[in-house]
């Protein structure tokens, strides 16, 4: 290991935007009892700010607010709010700053901070689409970490230390995981066919209507499935360079891969359940036992790094015949990992499976923070 | 028409077998306000003969018990018990039986009420599989009544009136009627990805543990996948002749269809919906927009024929990007048709689409009675 | 009977106020198939205003958007809206306004149209404790009709044929229909303690959020135990007339009344279950087999004044020890009665019992009809 | 303290009878990470005994199954079941038997282990009503324990170690302890009213039907508001003694308790939620502030005796309106506490308040434990 290795005598000040909203309250969940980060300053909307955090959070976790959380004052999403007071140092004072921040505002907002010299992990969707912006899954692909000199020397001005990350939407998340597992032991997929049951944590709070999903299924979610099918051709793809020297994000071009989603929302509070079928481009395609062998044993290079949050089994493959199940396997491992079930012959495709990933933890704040630990171990972070 | 058509003097006498079960409660319902049938006896196990109806039910459904039902003698499912009371006559006063016995014990009475020259229809999955026996889904296939005729004359001894038709499990019927659609519309379908998230209901009484599928989705539900991936192959299959004139479903033979389906039990009370994904052989496929027009034209042969049960519409096409959903779109028309919405086209086959079946009615009761109305009609019925 | 008596060639023109909202979808339903009332006018939100309805509505009952309901041009609430193109008609051109408004717009509006001299039945709780203003329970209070000329005579300027008349919160309808019959049967009550369990309908749409109420209970409605505790002295209350000949609502002042409410949220969509407790002035108590026989025995009113919405059977006393439950009964008769059970011996107070009122039909928008049919029956819309 | 205390070199052997059951798992997940008890035997039916835990258990606790604990063997419910393969040895090596049996198999079970001298700790109702066993709920009325010296005494032949305590019902453990507060620090109470809402866990595995009691409450469970009527005045009364010597139970005979219950099931996977109103004999009585008060000063007699398993805080007092609620407050301590809230003036008691508790944790298993702790911390098992 090196030099960037955290030591114990000094913990990595972070801040969090969009600290009252549910991807917020989940980040300061899982900091609060982080090895590395301290929580250094919480930021939510100029309505909340200046009052102590406890006063303007609608807290809806089950276990109550971290001790020392409550009484902080929520500064504004500003970068030099709180800097007179302060003497020059709330936010700028964050090593890491991770943003829970809605779709609506998050754009300018986490610009701002990276202009700003910061290092933004975001949660939100303004930036994966960006080609100077890696859109990673930690236990998939944080190589496209290997972009950040590119987005901070094509910044205007150039940035030192500044940069923007954002993590995949929670639907994405929870099966490329999988996919990366076959991608690795067996080539190229060539097309996947996924069909989501997702839990209305996924869609924020107060989101979901209880009129609307109570005894019901939804068979639609706004943007869902676009993201879905753009977003795994950037994480499951590589990084090709031009002859001049710039990098680009390839959209998995070698070999074309076809993906189909179909997103539902049904009454689950936590987990979302996707089936997804798959053809590999390798024909004889593996059989549903070397798939099941594949997932076992896969080994994402974050576990290597030695990443604290990352999860000791990437993918739990579950054999008993009705799992996984949200309400049963969500929480294992915090739900850093994602579960594997049901592998089989597709009668259309090769292989099909069912994978449930916890959208709140691997599918947001969770892969947040181990992407930020990798940033830590990789010496991106200043 | 003809002489077979009931007329309004004299009501065709009906007995329900496995009355006191879901699915015999929901024959209760519907034949109660029935233009044809009468009930005339309800069959339940030996610990309930003898007593009256409402005594040993427990009636799970919205609407009380009909007038008159609940004092009911209750009957064995034996052809003969009540015959001595009654002169010879209870069950074989029936011209039609319905049978919504468990599968545990189908089998045998079933059988013994065919060999007394009945007429059953059955919901369980008994006979399904039988090569004499039509597996019928209304909106569909009646053609495959044509093969009753070799039923009879196959049975030892051969028989007068008495024969076997099954009706489909819940969840293939509802995908079955569009499928049936766009083969009519464009030609042999090539192959079907289906994925489904299931009522509770579909499980019968007490069936799914509140413990096991509140705030959850169980990603199985026992031999259901094989049970589509075959009852699809037989309803949209032709018979075929032999040399010698012996009839024989041909399962899709001439145009092999490949039909891989994912089941889920998902916390609904009525109404399965599934994500459907079709591959057609014809080259170019049709467009999404022509396959929403061919659901919307599809005029199946029931309709024609005057079944009174039938539905107005027997496919509605939903326009709306979030429906069919189930909690709003499974009582229209009594839960006699399906709703198909979100049309649109798979990047991996051709076209994908929502179905929604109440599978209480359409996937169960419902079509007993239609198939019963059509048998009437055709004169199969004696 | 008299000349007030519709006659079937002359449709009682009515309009709707807030006609796009929950309790407004449900005014639509009720009023699209009555026998005497045709919608004349919609009215929503300037936002809305001139568009079709069903462009503007999100439309969320099970049953579709009326025939002819869909296509109608929605107005402003204010009454001369639609004047100029109609010739001075749509809103004035009815004899009866039904309000479905929020309460934080009903006020003015609703005061608006009895100023123009409009008969307005609301839902809306704005005036419930206006002392010219009868909360009307239609199956217990229609006497309270009374006060109309003096509140015609009060407004200024004086009204020829303008009032309002509100219907009482739908968890405090529920439970004074069975006090009411008590009260008839047994005289006055001298205490009562409830406890609701209440459906999320009752909250409107959006309303409740799924990630509040699934498994979960919220032991808690802002502002509904006050309503309970005070509308229900008003409703069972009587009028006392001053020397001067004002009359005012007694607020059951002879018999001073205690009301305990405590009011819980459940994870419940249509129907609110209530467990009563009573004590009573006479020693001794009714028992509870006779308290069962008052209940089964009560008739209201307005079923003897022939309104077409009542009710067949006021209160409907279950057996079954398990009964009444909302999703079992709170369909029955359309739920526009009540059901009743478990009656038995309370060692705190007398007698204590189970209440269930569907809160969107005898709880809303059918009593402001049913209202409206009594004050048509009296004579007192003009 | 003293030599009673358990050392950390020499684990306490515990079984557990009924080890497959939904309180069985829950004794084992507590128990695999209990600083005293090691898990010796685990004990089901013959159909089970033999074959390893994990083959013949339906595991449904979110945690997966403790390490050691899925390869057990499984034995039967008798004191000498394994007794030959282990050299006397199995149940008999055990210094506390937990039983988590049904209560139509646990009469005979557990008064045979104690004729074996065992001591018994049971969640079953079939002894709470011997006048000789103690019906403890740890965190009211451990001094209830004074009677086991009589029930050995008294057994047939004398016991020297053996004994049977029980806990009390899920629904009943949960309101005693704020009553015990109550009466600690105002003295008597004179009357109870209680409406309970009960989760689905309470009633078993399978148990409640999903059909019954998705959107849905069911206002009776069988037998509960008897067992609450009754334990309450068992738990809060005293022990009297007559000239005899003999000890009685006074079921609060100096003060007599009324106690009203109506027990509802509602759609809530864990946690009872109780709206709880009391009169004290106490005139006036205490206001709602020094009722709040007494709940948050009440520290019960186990914390001070050093059980591990006792909750740090036995009453959490909520402030907010609108807590406590099942699904955010359920897990705090682990379930060992309970939490009270919306503590207000009654119309028609004195005071009323809104309690929850964990029914698998302080309502079950985790009571038994902290039964059995205070049993070792105060010398009673051997």
């Amino acid at each position: 290991m090196s030099s960037h290795l955290p030591n114990a005598t000094q913990p990595i000040n972070v801040g969090i935007l969009g600290a009252t909203g549910t991807v917020g309250q989940r980040f300061i969940t899982l900091l609060s009892a982080h090895p590395w980060f301290k929580i250094h300053v919480l930021g939510a909307s100029p309505r909340s700010a200046g009052k102590r955090y406890s006063e303007v959070v609608k807290w809806k976790q089950a276990l109550p607010i971290p001790a020392g959380v409550g009484d902080m004052v929520v500064r504004e999403c500003r970068v030099d709010d709180g800097d007179v007071e302060e003497g020059g140092g709330k936010w700028r004072g964050c090593r890491v700053v991770f943003s829970g921040l809605d779709a609506d505002v998050a754009g300018p907002i986490e610009a701002s901070f990276r202009a700003a010299d910061l290092a933004v992990f975001s949660n939100s969707k303004n930036y994966r689409r960006d080609p100077h912006v890696p859109l990673i899954v930690p236990l998939v692909n944080p190589s496209h970490f290997s972009i950040i000199p590119q987005q901070r020397a094509l910044h205007s001005p150039p940035l030192q230390k500044g940069f923007i990350v954002t993590n995949a939407n929670c639907s994405t998340t929870g099966y490329v995981i999988p996919l990366c597992a076959l991608e690795k032991a067996f080539g190229p997929i060539e097309s996947v066919l996924v069909t989501t049951m997702q839990a209305i944590s996924g869609a924020g709070y107060p989101g979901v209507s209880a009129l609307d999903i109570m005894d019901n299924v939804i068979p639609y979610i706004s943007g869902e499935e676009e993201k879905i099918e753009w977003e795994t051709l950037k994480i499951l793809g590589g990084i090709a360079e031009s002859d001049a020297g710039l990098k680009t994000f390839d959209m998995h071009a070698k070999h074309p891969l076809r993906v189909s989603a179909s997103c539902n929302r049904v009454p689950v509070i936590d987990g979302h359940t996707e089936c997804v079928s798959v053809r590999f481009e390798r024909r004889p395609p593996p059989s549903p036992q070397q798939v099941r062998e594949a997932f076992a044993a896969f080994t994402p290079d974050c576990q290597a790094l030695g990443a604290p949050s990352a999860p000791r089994r990437a993918i739990v493959v579950h054999e008993e015949a009705d799992r996984p199940q949200p309400r049963l396997d969500r929480y294992f491992q915090d739900g850093a990992g994602v579960s594997v079930g049901r592998v089989r012959q597709c009668q259309v495709l090769d292989v099909k499976f069912v994978v449930l990933a916890n959208n709140v933890s691997i599918g947001a704040a969770t892969s947040s923070i181990i992407n930020a630990e990798i940033a830590v171990l990789k010496g991106i972070v200043g």
